[in-house]
């Protein structure tokens, strides 16, 4: 099956996306219209992006002490993808967009992430920061900075960590003091470090518009601890004046290095110093910023377009998978190697077969399907989801909240965990040619390891998920997917070949949802977070089970093809091969087991 | 603790290894000489291996059209290493050796694997391939070739693979002419390419040394199909005469190309041409070589070496394992971060915590420890058993064989599985840090990738294992190490902390056999052997446990100290969150899962 036929089977027929066509914003689109984005970007991915992947990891982004340079492919991949239009592909049409769903967009941008996702990685970021201020900004940032990102002449960031604060947020440290008024908001000096600011530096564009988190000191000069005192600013590279135009001046943000990283290398990665007169401007030390949104709101307008970047995450490990999975599908195709066991033994005298046809390398290209085509369905599903709260009626979009708040965790941790091990049976498949760079699979597997810790670590998503999603409001989050997960369950339950897996999905989320309250049984933090990873591998497990038993669902109802064979087949490996792991996974949360928290530094 | 401290535990108190001192071979040895061993090894490890580590990595072997070009570094850890006499380390004194345990030449060789795998492979190779000399060559062939290796004069290389024949020796193609007879052997001609060569060539002594797996031609010209065709060759890169002196002359064996590797790039590896007349010799093209042992028996002669090839492997894994192991622990004792979670959230005006004090940190840490000195215990019962091979009574020694047939492919696999995810634990500790090449993990990582593919794949090991060693002999492997397993659950049923682990232990090694049983009572190979990489993951996991079980027993009778406690805390680690993983791996095979066989190559 080709990729292509996966993504319209799941968009077409499981989520009936075209149905969406039925609402105002996206009524000038129908099926053709979504499938010609898809032609074009797919097109693009194929000429501009895939065939540098292996370039953009071998000619890694270096610092002339100027400038960082990154090879003409990157800046010709950049190019191809603003004339898209893709930037803007769910903005309105009065701001240049094309009102596309954030299911189209998303399954739009898979095609870039599976080709390159380092080349494609910095344009969707752009997207994302240029969203954040279409939902925060004033209308003057929005005309000067989201609109001039949208038509891709700046490029956006997203500055968050810093060296001395990664996953606890709270502890920054760079300071945002008041520098007076301006049309473009109320002006602030920052200084301070950022680590870790992917695209931080670059020519792609004409401008940077870094995103920034930063604390305003209080009447004592001190910053205020916690999440609490975090604000949000604009900081451009380049100053602008009120009609965008560059004034000449830059801003002092300087390049204080490039992070060398394992993969992933197509996008660089910086550490930039905000503020420390390297480049003074108008009179002297101290990056301009702009208030975004109120004093103390930074965090939440950063977090308001969490749920979308996390879901990306989730979609970019998914893509990485499946990259993997389509070359290790098509080595296994053409290499010769071994014979059939008979009884007996056996024949050496016959011809080899070509690998697939081993039951072992058919186990592993087929676990990669269960793990690469989940995450996809997952990833959309989640995107449908955003689209149902920004679209769909009252209580659907108050319901599809609530989902988004328990799948985001899913989302984003499953495929980063699942589609990696993808990636990592797509070089067993090619034995010791995937151990070399003369194949594609171990740039897969190299960038796909960053997944599990950017946007939030495995271990934070853990925390999220068990520590606040499942327990907020009387836990009514986990009773609204339960209930979805019945429903599925219900459905299946009356077709004969699917009856057995509706069994075991329903026997494993009300062992879920059983270990969840022991966990909690007592009521003390310290006890039920201690396993926080493990519940969230079982949770996923369960939810990728769920997934796949709708899919299936929708397979079996599907005039039979490839496709749906392959779908139910798929499912089948992961009610067998897959879900039976959650007891494990679950044992240790309903235990509250302690071992991990009495372990002593010593003894290690 | 450190690295020492617990090797120590294990050979001293666990293995009891000082008490093979009592057998004549090892009779002037002692707890004294095994640590001065030690001591040295250590010390050049630290000295000449583990500063060169990322430099191996960074300064790939190169090839200037003529020479394989290593750092420095590289031969001067190549020259202490042969300096160190552990080439020879458990061979007779007779031929310069030490008369070391093989226990303790693996033990000594750890310290060189942690510090640097890919600088200390060569050696080790250069080692087993003189041996396989000692055990099946002329007396001349030992003379002229394994004596120079042990000295180090010349290094050793195995050649087996070929580019269309990776796991199926049956297909080599390389062919051996008779060429007449010599001193050294019968002479043969030999032509054909041999892929994924380790050290094939390099300048790091004054010859190499390669055993090469060929075919000679029947009457009819014709190859034998199948293994049994196959014959076993010396031919030197450069050849000498009957003393061993170089003659001057260039054998015909020429360097076709580099592989450049994912990872492990300290060791060059090669593609190989064999008389294909870059180097005419002797009148003509085709690279000479010697017989070793009959025609027909050269992959016996190679599989003799081959038990303690693959623990080597696994031990390199579980090295790997623990370098990681070390730098993440380090790390997670330094680097302040977020706070403990309280009932009522967290106070972030109190100090950050070193992220060692985080449960799910410690969870990583003790994952990584519980995998890796599983592993390593693993791997030292299995080297302890070749000693009781060549040196234990007639029974014992009958018993030991039958019992490393058995753990072979755990000890090779197991820590090839689960020290790369250690590796990645590591990674997940250090967080972005851990992604970049400023930090040593995400090396490990990908060193540690290969030892699932060499010396015979993941898949290879577990149709071994469920394929013949389950099998052989009515089953008698499987009982023996069964009854193992049920002496080491006796004695911990009496010992009241550990009865909950070895009720455990027992219940699963039953399931374990019952599952064996069920795989095969159709006796159709290709029902059987369609899961046999799940069988042989379950049979991993229950020998860990057994051997954590074991050495728990150990911990516990010993005075009680920082090592002993971190032994019986991991063994808990491994038996709670580890040993019930195996239910959903055994799933599939008693049920014969045919999910993978009637999966369709269309419907991928």
């Amino acid at each position: 099956m080709t990729y292509r036929a996966t993504l319209d089977f799941l968009l077409n027929d499981w989520l009936d996306v075209p149905a969406l066509s039925a609402r105002n914003r996206f009524s000038d689109h129908s099926s053709e219209t979504f499938a010609s984005v898809f032609d074009t970007c797919e097109r693009i991915a194929r000429e501009k992006f895939a065939p540098f992947n292996r370039l953009s990891d071998t000619e890694e982004p270096h610092f002339d002490g100027e400038r960082v340079i990154l090879p003409p492919a990157a800046h010709d991949a950049a190019r191809a993808y603003v004339e898209s239009g893709m930037l803007a592909a769910a903005q309105d049409y009065e701001v240049g967009g094309m009102q596309l769903p954030c299911v189209i967009e998303m399954a739009a941008n898979s095609f870039f992430s599976k080709a390159s996702i380092g080349l494609g990685g910095g344009a969707m970021l752009t997207s994302g920061s240029a969203n954040l201020l279409m939902a925060h900004g004033t209308g003057l940032q929005q005309a000067v900075f989201a609109k001039n990102e949208f038509a891709g002449r700046f490029f956006g960031t997203m500055c968050l960590s810093e060296p001395q604060a990664g996953s606890s947020l709270s502890d920054i440290v760079t300071r945002a003091t008041p520098d007076g008024d301006d049309a473009l908001g109320p002006r602030f000096r920052l200084r301070g470090n950022k680590m870790w600011i992917s695209n931080g530096e670059h020519e792609l564009a004409e401008n940077i518009v870094h995103l920034v988190l930063a604390k305003i000191p209080g009447p004592d000069g001190q910053l205020v601890p916690g999440t609490r005192g975090i604000s949000l600013f604009i900081v451009p590279k380049r100053l602008v004046d009120d009609t965008g135009a560059l004034t000449g001046e830059r801003n002092d943000v300087a390049l204080a290095g490039l992070n060398h990283k394992l993969g992933y290398r197509g996008m660089p990665n910086t550490l930039l110093n905000f503020g420390e007169g390297k480049y003074p401007v108008r009179g002297g030390a101290g990056a301009i910023g702009y208030l975004v949104g109120r004093p103390g709101d930074g965090l939440k307008c950063m977090f308001h377009m969490m749920n979308e970047a996390r879901i990306s995450v989730g979609l970019g490990a998914a893509m990485l998978g499946y990259a993997g999975y389509e070359a290790s599908l098509d080595y296994a195709r053409q290499r010769p190697q071994g014979r059939p066991v008979a009884v007996g033994g056996k024949d050496a005298s016959r011809p080899q077969v070509p690998i697939i046809q081993h039951a072992d390398v058919r186990r592993m290209l087929l676990a990669q399907k269960s793990y690469c085509e989940g995450a996809l369905a997952l990833t959309l599903y989640c995107a449908r989801l955003v689209d149902e709260l920004h679209t769909g009626g009252t209580a659907e979009a108050a319901e599809a909240g609530l989902l988004l708040d328990m799948l985001t965790p899913i989302a984003k941790s499953w495929p980063s965990e699942w589609c990696l091990e993808a990636n990592s049976l797509a070089i067993q498949v090619l034995g010791g040619y995937g151990y070399t760079r003369d194949y594609p699979v171990e740039q897969y597997w190299r960038d796909n390891r960053l997944n599990m810790i950017h946007e939030g670590t495995h271990g934070i998503q853990g925390l999220d998920l068990l520590g606040r999603k499942v327990t907020m409001d009387g836990g009514r989050g986990l009773a609204l997917l339960a209930s979805r997960v019945a429903a599925t369950v219900a459905r299946a339950d009356a077709v004969a070949p699917l009856a057995g897996h509706a069994n075991a999905l329903a026997a494993t989320m009300a062992h879920l949802e059983r270990a969840t309250q022991a966990a909690w049984s007592t009521g003390v933090p310290d006890e039920a977070l201690a396993n926080a990873t493990p519940y969230l591998q079982a949770f996923g497990h369960t939810v990728l089970a769920w997934i796949w038993l709708d899919v299936a669902l929708q397979a079996h109802a599907t005039t039979p093809s490839d496709t749906t064979r392959g779908a139910l087949q798929a499912a089948r490996y992961f009610f067998h091969y897959e879900l039976p792991k959650v007891p494990a996974w679950l044992r240790v949360v309903e235990t509250r087991d302690d071992t991990c928290r009495t372990m002593q530094e010593g003894w290690f």
